[in-house]
């Protein structure tokens, strides 16, 4: 008799580092702690004590020294706006750019924190993953962006300084949104020590494809739908192949949600929800363009979620809802409205594009996932591909025909100037001519995500970076001081363990059956 | 010897449609998937895999075809703003209206989708359908209100086009509210093709009554006491009443909070608490009007708190506080100070009308909701006459006596006439017969509440929408796929089972007990 | 034989009021409802439905008193700013102080409630406790704090009156943290009349200090580092010393958290965080004032992340990352920055104070708050004192030494006159002096902490409050009425005992025990 009891404690099975109870006959008593050994030493070296701290330290001190170098305060922020302000005849302090832009630069602080960081809780055991990695490389990430977007966008000729201020700030956070992004195909299967690697160099290639689309070709995408989420996307697609594990399903036990981990997974869903206008309209022109792409966000987003809802209510025997899709799909539209959302695109346009983009991203998650997963081994936690790749793809589809099919009777001759800003170099390009630019611009944006990803995906497979053991994915187990949720569990079950146990000893008589509690710490 | 080991599975007894866990002993055995059949015949039919998806595209189509004929950009959010500001001689972008109303607007829109969503996650085991239908009826509200409420109150009779721009979408978000908070009335007893039907009848009834209470009668109510929260309240309580369940005991189960639950309808209860300045201040007038709201409604709620608790911990043997008081009561002060919020009710004023919001909200939950439901026959699940029915009313009467009460030398001439409106038809009413006219305002509202639920709610007995039996409400089982919570849970219970099985044949020789594990997967 | 077999119900050994579920042996069975009345007579007496109710209504009618002699609408939420605009020459409603202010007043609103709140939800079961108590703290005080701040900052001399705006409404909230803070240090230690009582002197002190440090010191300190965090972190250590509980191991197995309180947790985190841009900038001067407050303490918050993940993962065996680190140290960059926000500390500057604050409060963690619990025996449940009171110092010190650095060739002549409101009574004040007064300022900011909260603590000490016995702490069953989340297991348990008891049944024979469940209501 070879009873094995492990009681109620959850996980059993799984690999835990700090205690193993376990029910032995004595039979196998004695070989406890070297079974135990064996077990561990076969695992991944996932110990980051070193690493992660070097990393950390050393970045942030750079950090340091390269703002104190370029970064300084913008005119509307330094205490010489005073003069600056009776220089330029500016009669009120509300005429600061910090009145246009800060409520929508929360909103967008909020969502990359709170809503990208919740969004990805929904894993039964990796909410403190989630939530924790993701604050950690958004916090390096935007000082690493402030200084590459500065380089590359604002670098003062004269000075050598990089002068920030609202929008700087704005703009750092979509950076990191890419990043972001990218981290949500890679969701548990990573280390720490990765993901701030990959934010390095996600944040560095953003700032080229940024300074190319933007600059360069003189593309409008004031939202992000091909600069944060078409790259993003990408970015986090290619890695997450590169880094293609094929025995995954040995932590196939962690890759469930539970029924609060699902709800936590809410709280993000609704703030990325909510602040999307807010995202989308954060760093558009004063007045209209803000205005404007504000309504066409919110609308895009209300037709989002009725299609997600349908579709995914087919999708099941009895139409039941998939709270995967709720989580994600109902995102799509804001996602696709990123490049359009400052365009005449008008009402019905945008509920349009929501309409076909809750549709397209959850039938993505449905079919197209698990065809990347067996076919093109591509392993993708969060459905990136679905929520925003897809989606950013057909944004910069969206935004390149809303822009050649602009004309001057729907916007007025200074509004088209001013939507398109041809002015400067560009003052001669035609709407047609703009189309395609917003076509060319897409196209750089998924090279760069493909290739970039590529390239960082094989720095990462570099054996160095601790990431877990393909039967650890998914447990925060790995890279956080747990709290003990079993105690509670623990502290009735031994009773049950001893009575069991009692009872077997008086059944020795009868049985023969030896039956011990152990109790081996690692 | 035929005991039934269900292992710690919760919701043992509970239908289960995917799979059920069941000891029987050798004689039902082959029994077991005809019983399964039987068993699940006897339920309603809440499959909603066809009506589901067809409402919501079909009424999605239908928006973007009436958005296409009759929504436009209004001049502050279209690009021809840049000559509307010319041509008015607006020197500044920062007096477009969305600079006034943006970051109110936010506000509101997380009340709409975090707030009431979350806010109704108290139940055990409802909180996907809380956060979930919440989303979908309020994504597709905002755009029928847009629709009905521009038809009402903004159709250009020249154009024949409805122009919105940023206070549209907070009305729109308040003509959601109405049909949130009736939401709360029979949350867990309705099929998500309900709740959508109840909110096209909703917002279409908000809109007459809205049209005439604040048109016709001309009467103020910015923070909706009457127009929101009492309309949505009678409306949400008559279609309870017309929906009874006689059985509803028999999902009692799952009627009760778990610990988790009630903290996160705690983030609802905040957020809805925090920023009820902002929806009561939202549409205001520009300047002093908001920011006398805010100050007003800030101070009212602050003082419900206290009575709240005070009622609360009064109400129990011990003086232990309970949460369902502190969840729902603490807010009703918001909800009464929408329409004089804007009025110079005086800080103190405001004070009072927390203090007796809380006291009754509160004796509300503990007295009159057991006497709606015995009495009445009045389901009321978030007890929604407590929160908003009952503070509504209370809102409407004070509005009234507050108008009736202004007086120049309070108000200042002209200060009168902006915050009463007294222009154009009305510029010769006295503010007594303002305050006549904002009771009747209240009067409709309880009306259109009170009719307008009754004839809906018959509507909704049809037998054709998918409601769930009347032992499986409260329970996201009957429309959502739910993890698999338990799965920790058999991965070690099998094991004692396993145990318990050995024990038992051991003791067959002693006891000729039969003893076995059955799964029968549906 | 005498097996005590608890199931698997938690909390066993604990105290429980309603229902205790225990096994005897036969022998013992008799004593059952007189065991548990000796148990329960032990207990303090946490009865509170007499104090907190008579507390709650008779400072709520204070309130409304005072509030009716002293408070009125400032000018520019009055109805007669019609009048005060046409008088100033304002051209635009948007040069009211509200659109300058209410978006940072919100952002504070939502810290002092959702932040503070959830951020103390960290407890396995004290989150009602956390939020609830939080809340109903936070209503009163600032009702209270509008008073006093209102007395010593704005009373009118010649009217006597109190003219409270948006500003008013940011100050209260402030001052309210400040008692929050100290909450902190005593959490789940207190009755919830304690906290009433700590909060009506500790906003009392506050305004006394404030006004000393601000008016006379005429101090800076717009982010309060010294006037909130400060006062507030050694007020809470103070009355957590004079309240010290020699047998807090009582309740140790309540002190820890469980995997969910620690993710929501993470909300007040994150929320705090995200926001403390607006904390620091929500009273500064217009236009760059603001703006250069966000900008040093976003860049300060995100470079504390950093260092705290890197000295979390150092201080464990294998780099794992302790949740209490990342959920409160993360903060300590924002606190340390309150002084010196809205100073030209520049961008690295800001940096580098974030970089030491990650440090030393992680460390604070680690070394010091063992060490003041053993030696000096604080028991400071959430560790303020690495959070709020060294940060502060840190902050007090910063502020001194950036202002004494001051230089006109920085911050322009203007600018340093603006920066400092070296006007009026100062205007000759100088930069160096101006460092003495911040450090003098920091010093009046200890004191009070210190010995108010030594007062305080005295009074709190009075055996009439219904202070939680030492091993009931920690938990919610005290002062809530607690769902029953054991509701399922039991549901599953009986079955098991059942069936356990029914085997002994059969075992009689064999062993002669006796074994039998028993219910004992109270």
């Amino acid at each position: 008799m070879q009873p094995v009891v492990s009681g109620s404690q959850p996980h059993s099975g799984q690999v835990k580092e700090h205690h193993c109870l376990s029910v032995y006959s004595v039979t196998t008593m004695g070989n406890c702690s070297q079974g135990c050994k064996d077990y561990f030493s076969r695992q991944k070296n996932t110990n980051i004590r070193l690493t992660l701290p070097v990393v950390c330290f050393v970045w942030q001190i750079a950090m340091i020294i390269l703002f104190g170098v370029f970064i300084r305060y913008n005119e509307e922020s330094d205490t010489h706006w005073v003069e600056t302000k009776a220089h330029a005849n500016i009669t009120s302090d509300i005429e600061n750019d910090f009145y246009f832009r800060y409520p929508s630069f929360q909103d967008v602080h909020v969502m990359i924190f709170v809503g990208f960081g919740f969004l990805m809780t929904f894993l039964k055991r990796y909410s403190f993953g989630a939530v924790g990695f993701n604050f950690l490389i958004a916090s390096f990430g935007l000082q690493w962006a402030l200084l590459m977007q500065g380089w590359f966008h604002s670098l003062d000729p004269q000075t050598g300084k990089i002068f920030i201020g609202v929008e700087s700030l704005i703009n750092a956070d979509f950076c990191v949104a890419g990043c972001l992004i990218a981290y949500g195909a890679v969701l548990g299967k990573v280390s720490p020590v990765q993901l701030l690697v990959m934010t390095l160099f996600g944040v560095t290639l953003f700032a080229v494809e940024e300074y190319i689309i933007l600059n360069l070709l003189h593309a409008r995408d004031a939202g992000g739908s091909m600069v944060i989420h078409t790259f993003g996307g990408y970015y986090g697609l290619a890695i997450s192949r590169v880094l293609y594990r094929p025995n995954l399903h040995q932590s196939k036990r962690m890759q469930g949600s539970v029924y609060h981990s699902d709800t936590f997974a809410m709280i993000g869903t609704l703030f990325l929800w909510m602040f999307w206008p807010s995202f989308n309209s954060a760093i558009t022109d004063h007045g209209d363009g803000q205005h404007r792409a504000v309504i066409n966000t919110y609308l895009c987003l209300a037709s989002t979620v009725l299609t997600t809802v349908a579709i995914s209510s087919l999708s099941q025997k009895t139409g039941k809802l998939d709270m995967v899709h709720i989580q994600n799909s109902t995102l799509a539209g804001g996602v696709a409205l990123g490049t359009a959302a400052e365009f005449m695109i008008s009402p019905y346009g945008a509920l349009i594009v929501g309409f076909f983009c809750g549709i397209i991203s959850t039938m993505g998650y449905i079919f197209i996932s698990p065809f990347l997963e067996k076919t093109l081994k591509i392993q993708d936690t969060c459905g990136i591909h679905n929520l925003h790749a897809m989606p950013g793809v057909i944004g910069g589809i969206v935004g390149a025909i809303t822009a050649a099919a602009a004309s001057e009777s729907v916007y007025g001759k200074q509004g088209l100037i001013n939507t398109f800003d041809f002015t400067g170099d560009f003052k001669d390009r035609t709407v047609l001519t703009q189309g395609g630019y917003q076509a060319a611009g897409m196209c750089v944006s998924i090279v760069f995500g493909v290739v970039g990803g590529a390239i960082v995906g094989s720095i990462l497979k570099l054996p160095i970076w601790g990431d877990p053991a393909d039967e650890n994915c998914f447990d925060d187990e790995v890279y956080w001081e747990l709290p003990d949720d079993e105690e509670e569990h623990q502290e009735s079950i031994p009773p049950i363990l001893e009575y069991n146990n009692h009872m077997i000893h008086k059944q020795q008589d009868l049985s023969e059956s030896n039956f011990s509690v152990e109790h081996c710490e690692s």
